[in-house]
């Protein structure tokens, strides 16, 4: 045999052990269950694609960021970066196969050779979630009610999510003459809550005069509510029009769902984490530097870790796929970013910390019973709990480590005795009580009833 | 705005349309609940990885299928092309951190750039589940009835695991003195169900001789039943050992287990699909030709469909981990085929076509009334019914086209006359019957009715 090869990784990659892997899939379990109570679908596109189709003809500045190669025959290839870029290039493929409007989510890995400090991953996993193929106001607010039950369902405490409209941002730009430098405004402005009020000033004051300055720092200051920083932003807009006309349907939306007060029907009783304080908040200073962006645009917070940033953020675009079509596939979306809500997660203590699903172990005393500790554990399984037989006959003390590492509650005892008394003894590992039983069904029974919370 | 470039994926790769993306998702959650019922744990691991290590320090013959480049850093990376091999690393790097036995399961993509003909893609997904470390018996048992429960739940009809030992067969072998050309007699027994006997006896004959080759088919003809066929090869082989003792107790665990009777229990009235004929097979010319394998070795055929081969494979192995670490990890595992799986599903109309999960489309007829539709909706949705709100006014003809095409069972509507009336019609799509009711949750409350199937 050759020498050992170090079992590793490759920096910024990084193995998903059980505790992880469980905390993951619980999390995309919940995500899918409000994705799909909205009416979304699921879709999938492959990982490597020609890099032309995913960086452009051109290619900007994410290239250097890019896994890309040449393949076996020779065509130049990339690693997908982000989950938008292979969605446009799907709608533009197959929009005469689907339907329009089109809702779909994906979950899925991504990859980029970026700086890996800051705990900033290689490969992580997008949760992207859009509606294509209208302009509605109804699709916004779609997009914004998911978003709150998303946050509602995973249980991470109070949140904000913040809305802004470029549209409006733009007629009042427009309105006080700085059109013109309307995207360093944006960049700048997008950093308000990163920086101070001094450093903000500094900085547009490197292009718009002091005066200017003023204006814009008033227009991004919010009043105290919603609507009263709804009719502050309009006025200085220069009055009503489409812009804050959706922005009033998306709010007026976002209450009338709270409770989910259905017309003519009496409160449900269902109370958001909105209940109090308003989880909806119009911020003037949201811009999300991206381009891309023409409408509303989004961003959430949790209360409890502002200083992580927008965990959720998203807009409306007027063109998805130009690249690749023609035809017009406007939109609205927004994305989360699950790794960093798993890191917030944790430091909240809102993980579940949960080793193994298994919630009884049947115990290996005796080589001859292998066959009944199968029975055994097929019996609770058919009973809907998750049974497993410990693989060999090994020491007690072994088998209980192996039990506590896995976070099991129950064992199950068929040694001699137990046989000659044609009973079983359970036992709660937690308490180290046990009690005897008859049958395996009577265990089941038993162990089904004491794990009900 | 530069030229439009193709929308186009790579050859090989594809997109999953809503349709195939929630098949696929419901047999991956089927799968799921099954593979945790028996205990197992979910893991997961970068789709990057050095070369080395998916390679060895060598990198035989599988290189030319794999895609390996050189990243930013230089490195010598690779996309991994099976779940195995990152497996092995995993255990070797994490075993301290982790406990013995362990059960993981891993269902995630890999990549190959192998010949596309026949159906073959270049990024398919794998499904993985083993033991790992541990030698016994029960071990093998858990994976063989683990499949049996998958199968069933997958609802796939009738199939058989074939089952066989190659500490058996080479006993056998060594008995025939035909130790030194074990693997090609591997290789080419493994034949036997593609080639006719003929054939698989000319290629015998290449390297034994006449007798020796008659030796051979006399050993993989299978008697009827279990206990027979294996009371033949023992004898064969020399009489009782360890590796047909072995082959009993899983024999044993697997009946004992069919209907799910525990020690002491009466029938639980669970029936498998192999109450009439038997599921487990003893076939003898089952080897997969893989050198790694050590013990019992499997597969799994559908009834309907044997053509498409084995649907689920794997065996016993010494060593997972030898390249990564001097420990020692033996261990049981199979893997199953889910695209081969779902195009098998989809040819004996298994599949549910399911376009999306919407169950209520909220009828967009008045702009004025999106906040309602939004309530209703949400309505829903708290009664636990999956509802959409049709983002934009558009002709009724429209609305009904888009929820035909993604497979909505009811339509609420709110127009003008409901509005003066105040109430609400219920539409139910397949029969175009329609039911007035005073509030959304009565609708609700009437479509659970209905949706029940």
């Amino acid at each position: 045999m050759s020498e050992i090869i170090e079992p590793r990784v490759l920096k910024g990659f990084r193995d998903y052990l059980p505790e992880a892997e469980i905390e993951r899939a619980s999390l995309v379990k919940i995500l899918e269950g409000v994705f799909r109570s909205f009416g979304f679908v699921p879709i999938d596109t492959p990982a490597l694609e020609y890099a032309e189709i995913l960086l452009g003809k051109g290619g900007g500045e994410t290239d250097k960021q890019v896994y890309r190669f040449a393949d076996h025959g020779g065509r130049d290839v990339a690693l997908r970066f982000d989950l938008t870029v292979p969605f446009a290039r799907f709608m533009a493929e197959h929009v005469e196969e689907l339907y329009l409007p089109f809702r779909r989510y994906h979950m899925a890995k991504v990859w980029r050779g970026e700086n890996t400090q800051r705990g900033r991953y290689r490969e992580f996993m997008q949760c992207d979630f859009d509606i294509v193929g209208t302009d509605s106001a109804m699709a916004d607010a779609d997009i914004v009610l998911l978003i709150r039950d998303a946050f509602d369902s995973l249980g991470v405490g109070g949140f904000k999510i913040n809305i802004n409209h470029r549209g409006l941002f733009n007629r009042f730009l427009s309105r006080n003459g700085l059109s013109d430098r309307s995207a360093f405004v944006l960049r700048s402005v997008d950093k308000k809550d990163k920086i101070t009020e001094a450093e903000l000033r500094s900085l547009l004051e490197t292009e718009v005069s002091a005066t200017e300055c003023g204006v814009i720092l008033d227009y991004i200051r919010p009043l105290d509510g919603f609507l009263a920083t709804l009719d502050k932003l309009e006025a200085l807009a220069g009055g009503p029009a489409e812009d804050s006309k959706r922005l009033r349907t998306i709010y007026g939306a976002f209450q009338a769902t709270r409770m989910a007060v259905a017309w003519n029907d009496a409160a449900s009783g269902n109370s958001h984490s909105d209940s109090d304080t308003e989880t909806l908040v119009l911020n003037p200073g949201i811009t999300r530097g991206l381009d891309y962006y023409t409408g509303v645009v989004f961003e959430t917070k949790l209360d409890a870790m502002p200083e992580i940033g927008s965990v959720c953020g998203g807009g409306r675009y007027d063109e998805l796929a130009s690249l690749y079509t023609t035809r017009r596939l406007p939109g609205v979306g927004a994305a989360i970013g699950l790794d960093r809500l798993m890191t917030a997660l944790e430091a909240l203590g809102k993980t579940h910390g949960r080793a193994g699903y298994t919630e009884v172990l049947v115990l290996n005393l005796e080589e001859d019973f292998g066959t009944k500790y199968q029975q055994i554990a097929a019996v609770m399984r058919r009973a809907g709990i998750v049974a497993e037989v410990f693989a060999e006959k090994r020491k007690l003390a072994q088998q209980f480590a192996y039990a506590e590492k896995k976070g099991i509650p129950f064992a199950v005892v068929l040694g001699e005795s137990e046989a000659a008394k044609k009973c079983l003894t359970v036992k709660v590992l937690a308490s180290r009580e046990t009690f005897e039983v008859e049958s395996a069904s009577e265990a089941a029974d038993r162990i089904r009833e004491l794990l009900v919370p």
